[in-house]
C-alpha cells in the first residue's frame, strides 16, 4: 500500500534523484500519455519513447534491420507531425488497423522528456484518464511514494495534466484504508479536480479550457480532447521498462 | 480595469521579462508578506527589502549615518533570526512600540527574492490575507495584466501562497464586470481557495496544513499562522517603489 503522494506540477520543479525509489506516473494528457495508451490498447507491441528526433529515427532503423518487423515512427514537434514520420501525436491515428503487431518509436515535446526526467523511479507508469482506474489499481498495490509528474506544455503548468493528477490522487486516497501523506501540490490538484468534476460535462470542460486544450482547438484537433478524456476506456496501464527502454501494457493480472 | 490574471506558482517558473508592464503581487504569506504588512501598519515609515544579509547590513549602516534616524534590521534565514539583526520574521515582533517611525531593512529567504525577480513589473504590491481587500481594490483600478507571484519555500510550491493567490483571483474576478482571462495556474489556485474556504475555520485549516504552516508549527511559531490569516485586518497595501527601493503603505485614497 502506498504511504505518500507527491505531485510535480512541472518536471523542472524536481530533480532526477527525487524520484529514486518511487513509483512515478507520467501525465501528458494532451496528448502523449493518451496516445501511447490508445496505441498499446490497439495492439501495438511496444512504444519506444525517445527525446530527440534523430535518436528516434536511428532506433527505428536499427529495429527494422534487427527484427525485420514493421516499425512506425510517431510523435510531434510544436503539435504537428515530424517530417519523415509515419504518424503524428493524435490518438485517432493509432487504431488497430494501423498499429496492431507493430512497434512504435515515439517522440514528443513534453511527455517523453518528462519520462526521461523521472528515470530514477523504481517503476514508471504512463497515466491518463483513459486508464485512470487501471493506474489507481496498480498504485494501490505499490509501496512507498507515488510521484505524479505533470509534463506541462513547453515549461508552463497545464490544467489538463493537473486535473488528471488530481483525479488519480483523489481516487487513490479514497480507495486506501489509511490517510496518505500529501504534499501541497497534491492537495492543490485534488481541489482542482474536485471543483472541475462538479460541471455537467465532468472533466471535459476543464480540459477544453486548459492551455493544452486551447492549443489543440486552435490547431483543429478538438476531437482529440474528447478521445483523451474518456475515463477508464483502457483496462491496462502503459508501463516503461528500464532495461528494454520500451513501454508495454501492464494488465494488472 | 484589469483584463487578465496570471499566477506564477514559483518564481523560477517565470522569467524577469514576463512581468514587464504588469502589476505584480508578491505573496509570501508565511511570513514575509504578512510581516511587512504588520510593520507598516504599526507605523514603520518604510521597509527596504534586500536579497543578501551583507547588503542589508550595509544599507542599514548607510541609512543610520545619512539620516540619523533609528533603523532596524529584520528578517530570517532558515526561519530563524539572523545574527546581529534586531528582529526575526515573526509579525508579532513588529508592534508600534518597536517599529513606529523607524525604517526597517529586511531580508528573507523567499519573499524578498521573489520581489527582486519581478522587478520589471510596472507596479509591485505585497499581498497577504491581512490586506486582501485593499489589494483587490488596488488591482481593480489597474489596467492590463495582474501577476500573482507565489514565493514558495526554498523552491517548493507552498499551499499558503497558492491559497492567497486563489483568494485574490476569486475576489478580483467576482468584483470585475467583465470576464478576466485566467491562465491555468490561476484556475487551479481559484479551485484550491474555493475548496479550502468550505472548512469551518476558513483558510486557517489550509494554511496550517501547508508546507509553510507545518514548518512554522515545528519551529514553535504556531501563533504566527493565526496572525497571518486575519483577513482584511490592514486597510492599506504595501507597495514597492522602484526609484527609492522602499516599500511603503498605499492607502488607496
Amino acid at each position: 500500500m502506498p504511504t505518500e503522494i507527491r505531485t510535480c506540477l512541472l518536471p523542472l520543479l524536481s530533480e532526477p534523484e527525487d524520484y529514486s525509489g518511487s513509483v512515478a506516473v507520467i501525465l501528458d494528457i494532451l496528448r502523449a500519455s493518451s496516445t501511447i495508451s490508445y496505441a498499446l490498447n490497439s495492439g501495438a507491441t511496444a512504444v519506444i519513447p525517445c527525446e530527440e528526433i534523430e535518436e528516434a529515427q536511428q532506433i527505428a532503423d536499427e529495429l527494422k534491420q534487427a527484427s525485420g518487423e514493421e516499425v512506425l515512427l510517431g510523435g510531434e514537434r510544436m503539435g504537428v507531425m515530424i517530417e519523415g514520420f509515419d504518424l503524428d501525436n493524435s490518438p485517432a491515428r493509432y487504431p488497430a488497423e494501423t498499429v496492431a503487431g507493430k512497434q512504435i518509436v515515439f517522440t514528443t515535446s513534453n511527455g517523453t522528456r518528462a519520462l526521461k526526467h523521472a528515470l530514477q523511479a523504481r517503476r514508471i507508469l504512463i497515466g491518463s484518464f483513459l486508464c485512470l482506474d487501471a493506474v489507481v489499481n496498480e498504485l494501490k498495490k505499490s509501496e512507498g511514494v507515488v510521484y505524479l509528474v505533470c509534463a506541462g506544455t513547453d515549461g508552463s503548468v497545464t490544467g489538463e495534466d493537473c486535473l488528471c493528477a488530481g483525479a488519480i490522487a483523489t481516487e487513490l486516497q479514497n480507495q486506501t484504508d489509511q490517510e496518505l501523506v500529501l504534499d501541497d501540490s497534491t492537495r492543490i490538484v485534488i481541489d482542482h479536480y474536485r471543483s472541475q468534476i462538479q460541471h455537467e460535462e465532468g472533466v471535459l470542460k476543464g480540459i477544453r479550457a486548459s492551455l493544452g486544450g486551447r492549443n489543440l482547438i486552435r490547431r483543429g484537433f478538438e476531437d482529440d480532447i474528447r478521445l483523451c478524456s474518456e475515463r477508464g476506456l483502457i483496462p491496462g496501464v502503459p508501463e516503461y521498462h528500464h532495461q528494454s527502454g520500451t513501454i508495454t501494457l501492464t494488465t494488472g493480472a
